[in-house]
């Protein structure tokens, strides 16, 4: 797939900003149209649970890891808040980044409450930072969840934001899920392919989608990838899992399922950092450098060098 | 009616907009006043439920779908997302283009939360896409539901996209609904003669309705097309029929009824691509060319060549 | 009442408009300070139920009914939506216009939900509209619903209309209804005055209120005249009734509670063209030049030509 | 207290505009520091429930009372709506007026709903009508309820406020109120004092308070005063009182407790034009000139002309 | 710790507002990055009752004693809100100092309505207010609350206040809680680490939160600490304690746990003044010069004259 690649520059990109806009998707995609992206936004979303406790490594308790293993590692993107880019990206200028525009705690639970998700800032706010800081920044993110009740507000968001980072020349990430007392069960294959459809109307270059429930999961995930038409879908990574199985389904979904890359977060930054390094720099092999699985396991084991 | 038909021009259209709108207008009407609607908003309205599943042709699986049989087939316009036309315009640049400004899913239902779709993106959005590619954007599109409680939010939204768009030169095609606790029977004909009002109260070019239940829908639809006054009404065909039905229906809805057109959606889209062009173009020979049903079977069939 | 009358110009119109202000206010009140006001913003206040059905003539089931009695009858303003005006005001430039900034309709009753009707339409947007084209339109209307959670909302809105419709020398007719769990008794006469006078610190030109229950009516009414102050009063035409109880009514009104005007909608437009310009002419007479009842029923036979 | 009174002007006034403010506060408080507020905003706090019925002069019924009593009575400032001030204030054009920014009914009991009273208009509308009429308007009032569900919104409304008001050399009065179900009792000389310092930290000039209940109101109205600091506290006047009872307590509030100023509404407007006059005398003699309570009802008595 | 200390200025600090954010940065934390916060919000947070009471100096009772204090004593700021510094600033320009930007009474409670604290006015007030009156302003602070079901809004004020207070060269504090239903404990350590994480991703430069529960509190502190990263995190002082036992628990704070400073309020200001400053200093030899216990309780004494 890979191979035929050529990027199409959605017309919301207006003319003069349509060679920023293929740099910024060719630097995200190493120009093969897929995207290896390193998620981080877990600070907010689970809060510290997911950076502290057994069988994370003590490394991970200071947000600094996540930006150690961005710059050492072989990655399409790192995507985080903008408040930690600016306090860390001094340090870190070639990481490739994407800004996370909004995030929410885990605190209230769907029961409790319909799920929202607010954008914290601007798209402008993005582009000056880049301008002002010559950062990396490569692209935008933004959540949103269908059947809340709140999905009004945030599918307005959604596409205010891709308009506007279009406008600046910026592709978009749609983290696109469903949530609230409406949805018995998220993971429901129809229902990613929906949120996927979803991201599509929206504008978004690239839908992040969780993975199907069920031993069909790989020919459901091939509905989701045809759902969204020209809008890329990556998989989120999801809970801990071990390293080959990982991998293994990882495979499989780019190359049997079809989708455009990885999205891997906590499986990537629980780990040590030399660990880390070398698990993301598996997964960047496989999911741009069609890597089989036997060479992605080597390159963990770091019997091959990057 | 088509005979004696010309366009009057609202007056909120600025003078200097006139003959721009007047074209728009007679694109979207085959400058005949009758307007043949694919409606393909379906991608978040029903998400993927429309498009993959036992009678939809596997063609449809597939969002490029809707733009082949735009582009092949006779149609007054393509109604579906900002997001959507951005990524395949290129593609498809001569297809006669209604961009709907807003959407919402159908996962939330009445019974939890009363209904809401809120704008997506500005009509001044619409009109910089449109000026910066040169598509064939000829209008713009927006769903309001009377009888919810959020009713306020969607007038005023509506009432603000019909000055805006007219303001552009563009004509406006209201989604007229009802729906809410407060609405038992969304195809009580009463009420969609009422939300026809509301439409030309709001200044629609065009309100786009039900189909009202009862035997006597016929009759039903002739008081709601003279409720709408001036505002043109078209009527959505609805869950899926057979073809021979549908195009009975719509003849008594055009030539019985008075609506100015028909609004498809399911109906051409769930067919695979070759039926598919053939069906719409049977409907737009019905709904602007005046045939009957006979030669708008034949069209189908296939033996009238278009 | 009318010979002292002298138009008093209120403070926030600016010096440059207030020659413009005392035309429109004038032309509204035929120089005599008393407004009658045909109202017809039903058709979303009401939806069809007031335009057909039994006992309601045929022509009303066509909008143009209403600018057809506009144009032929005398009133002082037809106060209509925008969008009506935008579409039919070519055809009927003569007729005196307001535009009713902002309606709601009777579907979700006050049980289900606290009745809200925001604005759809800037006070700007009516003076460009004016302006384009020329248009008679006098002034502009909004209503609140005092006793209603949404009540802070539309005070607001009220006072930022008359603020911005005085920018443009327009006067301002606030519909002044009690409405929601708070109030279970709408016509009250206390709570009329409370409306009124609340009209009044909003700054009103007119207010319009509902007539109030009770045999009293008439000295209560002359309460809520007084409650208003320099805000002029004109009382709702209410539910059908018939010819000569209404103008017996409305005498008393003008007469004897000091009512500035009257406000009547459905009990003229629900008769045929020919008997609603007679039933409007004879309102007209007794609300503007002091018609008897006797008078004003001749007129109404058409015994007296207008 | 009054002899060694010097302005305080708050840093938040532009230097260009405090010797503007200063002239407002010097001549709200006659350069003494003690505000007599002759507060009328109760058309639509208590609709017309304070204007008509027993016990209350038929004078009241009429708005332009209110006028005419603070024309030709001794008072700091009339407090009342825009809207009432634009249209009498043409009458009136040296009465001293505070434009007050909120109101709202009292329809919607706590038990009901949280109250909530949103602002109407903006402080440049208010600058805006002085500067074009040449008004003394001497400064803004808003009210603001802690306790309320709704109180961030009116906090936020409230600093805003004070801030431009400031902006534009204008004092502010906040009316300090705590309602809602987290108040179960509103006149808590606790609950008081915490209301006025939220109006200290809001900005205010001045906070108007409730009378606290208890035997030992005078002493807990101290700690009211010193809980606001250089936020001048003015106790409402309340209910109807008799006169002397009314005086006496007002003697107390400034002597004892230490108030800077009165606020009276009820209490002027419900007796007869020459009663009320010669009421806000005597409260005016007091509450500015450090008149005894003998000296007071004198004035009110007529023995002393003013 | 403080030796090895560097300013880190965050990247949305723009490059000509760079030296500024340094020296209020530097001026807040004395060069060593260690701040002593005064923290003087709680005339609305607590309302009255933290400064009259038993067990409360007399002194407390008036407003000026908190700027007294921050005058007389060492500190890094003093935060309060923008309407006191406003009326207390002229007389006293050098105390450094924080504005709140947003604040709450504490009567609704968490299980009447979710906690929802909003912001009163904009930085670039604040940066007007510094700039108009040259007074000492050296940053700006705003509390959110996670777990609310208003967090979105909170969360989305917050950034936007980071952002432009970093582009005036602010430095900001985020009283970084959680509080509501979905929070049974809100000082479970796990929760106060997350709620500095969000602070950190907001873009703070400061965390300010509560102490955690248990015994183990001091080890929990520093997994705060570390999972606040670059963003430093001082510890609130909580309600009243001994003198000794706070200085105790704060040496342990900064020389164990690893936080950068000090929020100290009512343990302050519910001293006489003469204590207060006594108090206020020994906080700041710790928090800032590293005194040891025995030196700062000599401070707290009296026997060191600072």
């Amino acid at each position: 797939m890979s191979e035929q690649y050529e990027t199409i520059i959605p017309l919301d990109v207006p003319k003069a900003m349509r060679s920023a806009f293929r740099e910024n998707y060719d630097a995200l995609t190493a120009g093969k149209g897929r995207l290896m992206l390193f998620a981080g936004d877990q600070k907010v979303e689970h809060l510290n649970t997911d950076f502290l406790g057994e069988g994370i490594s003590p490394d991970d308790s200071d947000p600094e890891h996540l930006f150690r293993i961005a710059s050492k590692a072989k990655i399409g993107a790192f995507a985080t808040q903008f408040g930690l880019i600016s306090r860390y990206g001094m340090s870190y200028p070639d990481v490739p980044y994407v800004v996370k525009l909004n995030s929410k705690t885990n605190l209230v639970k769907p029961l409790q409450a319909e799920p929202l998700s607010s954008q914290w800032l601007s798209v402008d706010d993005v582009a000056e930072l880049k301008r002002e800081n010559g950062l990396r920044i490569l692209g935008v993110g933004y959540t949103f969840y269908i059947g809340s009740e709140h999905e009004a507000q945030m599918l307005r968001e959604a596409a205010q934001i891709v308009r506007r980072a279009h406008h600046h020349g910026l592709p978009v990430i749609l983290w696109s899920y469903a949530r609230g007392k409406a949805v018995p069960i998220e993971k429901d294959p129809k229902i990613i392919a929906g949120a996927a459809g979803v991201a599509a109307c929206l504008g978004a270059d690239f839908a992040k989608v969780n993975y199907p429930d069920g031993a069909d999961a790989t020919d459901r995930l091939r509905d989701v990838v045809r759902a969204a038409g020209r809008t890329k879908v990556i998989c989120s990574g999801g809970g801990r899992m071990g390293v080959e199985p990982f991998l293994r389904r990882l495979h499989e979904q780019i190359h049997v399922s079809g989708t455009s890359g990885s999205a891997t977060g906590r499986n990537i930054h629980q780990k040590s950092l030399d660990e880390a390094v070398r698990f993301a720099n598996a997964v960047y092999a496989m999911t741009v450098d069609d890597a089989s699985i036997t060479e992605a396991m080597n390159i963990y084991w770091g019997d091959l060098e990057t």
